[in-house]
């Protein structure tokens, strides 16, 4: 399986005035999604920063599809998008847990750096887990409709 | 002048412990640049919402060059970048006030609905508005160096 | 049992650059774990609102004695700590889940409204389950070092 | 003048499903506010922490009187309440910039930090400046109504 999945709930400080979560908290929720990702593989990014290897986002997007409310919970899907020498890409889904609707499809860009701020090259145990996991695209199995069984 | 340039201050709760203003603070720093952009056309969007007409963020998208830290002034410079019938898309540039360092930039497109989550048309006033002030590019007067005067 | 708990892990985006989850994020944390507490009790706060019935919250307090980590994962325990006729005070204490370290203690107040944002009674049923409820301070059960078993 | 005053709007991302200023962002407005008072007398905290002098919050509380909106302007005033050797306290009233209606009131105390999490001693500098600027209560000519002139 190259893809790891959370399941969040939507808090209502999340909310905006327009009754649904506000469009910058998606970021949060995929940056818990590839926190779980790298944590299920054995690279915990809070060990990886101890060892001096950071990896800020250099990159975002989202489209977001159906609004996601107050108290409902999501399904955050993460698979690694992309990998070269100094960078990794990621891509998310969310997912309204009840029934499976994608609420919004996300990728992150993160540049490896070291404690100073300089670009450097991705180690080299992460750079092949990483590249041994890249799927270029969704298997239905993790992203498809739920509660069918 | 088809720009707005607001001004603001990163905030120690909007740094992460990398030492930098968190990602995901960028989109609220763009939300408020729009919001001015629009206030300063007689195009509040308070007021918008009031009458029953919401832009949901559809769609989002970041590039990220260089961090910003905290208790630095930055400057949002925002742009209409494109208008349809029933969505808008607005650009920004984020500066470093001191000199002018471009920081970030960043695009969203925002689709027009009612009250009842269903989209619609753009109100005539408003797309007129937003059409007349479409720039296609950054003018350098706008987003150039800083403090050369 | 008069308490409910939910376990967290504190995301990146919520830690400062003093390496730690920033002050702020703890009110949403007590805030998902009053929502937890009232869903189990069948009186969703998601449900209250949609028939008109708002608690906004009218005061906070929060004493903060151990940082909490990013990637840490976090229990929320929330009890009712006093009810009125137009008010309802809760009490959290948040642990360290791996050994029960008591992080922090926060007590909010809620005031009763209507939508138009006028103070009301609390709803009979819903005082009624929050009286039976009220408990004056911890159980050591319910808040005691973890990891025992 | 022993008080600082800050100007915000507040902003989209702010509010939450209630139509108001979430109550969480109040204490991110009161540390603009801080971190405004301490610049303004030379006692940046960026340099502080800079020096490795850290002043974590430890305790927080606030009364929440009327609602924060989007888009309105408020003013944040902020004082110091108290000081002793290995911690400060400051006290802040939130404002409607448009009338003087009081919306909050806050406390936070800070205590004084190393670089390793271990309490210490204030700076001698930094201490005097902020016990010669301790305020018991409010000003009315910092916190009455505005717009009188």
């Amino acid at each position: 399986m190259n893809t790891s999945t959370i399941r969040l709930r939507v808090r209502y400080g999340e909310t905006d005035q327009m009754g649904r979560a506000h469009h910058a908290h998606y970021l949060l929720w995929c940056e818990e999604g590839r926190t779980a990702w790298m944590r299920e593989r054995g690279a915990s990014y809070a060990d990886l920063e101890s060892e001096g290897i950071y990896l800020p986002v250099s990159r975002v997007s989202v489209d977001y599809r159906e609004p996601a409310r107050y108290e409902e919970e999501i399904d955050v899907v993460t698979r690694v998008s992309g990998v070269r020498s100094r960078s990794v890409s990621f891509a998310y889904r969310v997912l309204r847990a009840s029934d499976g609707t994608a609420l919004a499809d996300a990728t992150t860009e993160l540049v490896c750096m070291d404690g100073r701020g300089k670009v450097r090259r991705l180690p080299g145990g992460l750079r092949s887990a990483l590249s041994k996991a890249v799927s270029e695209s969704w298997d239905e199995a993790d992203v498809g409709p739920r509660g069918e069984g």
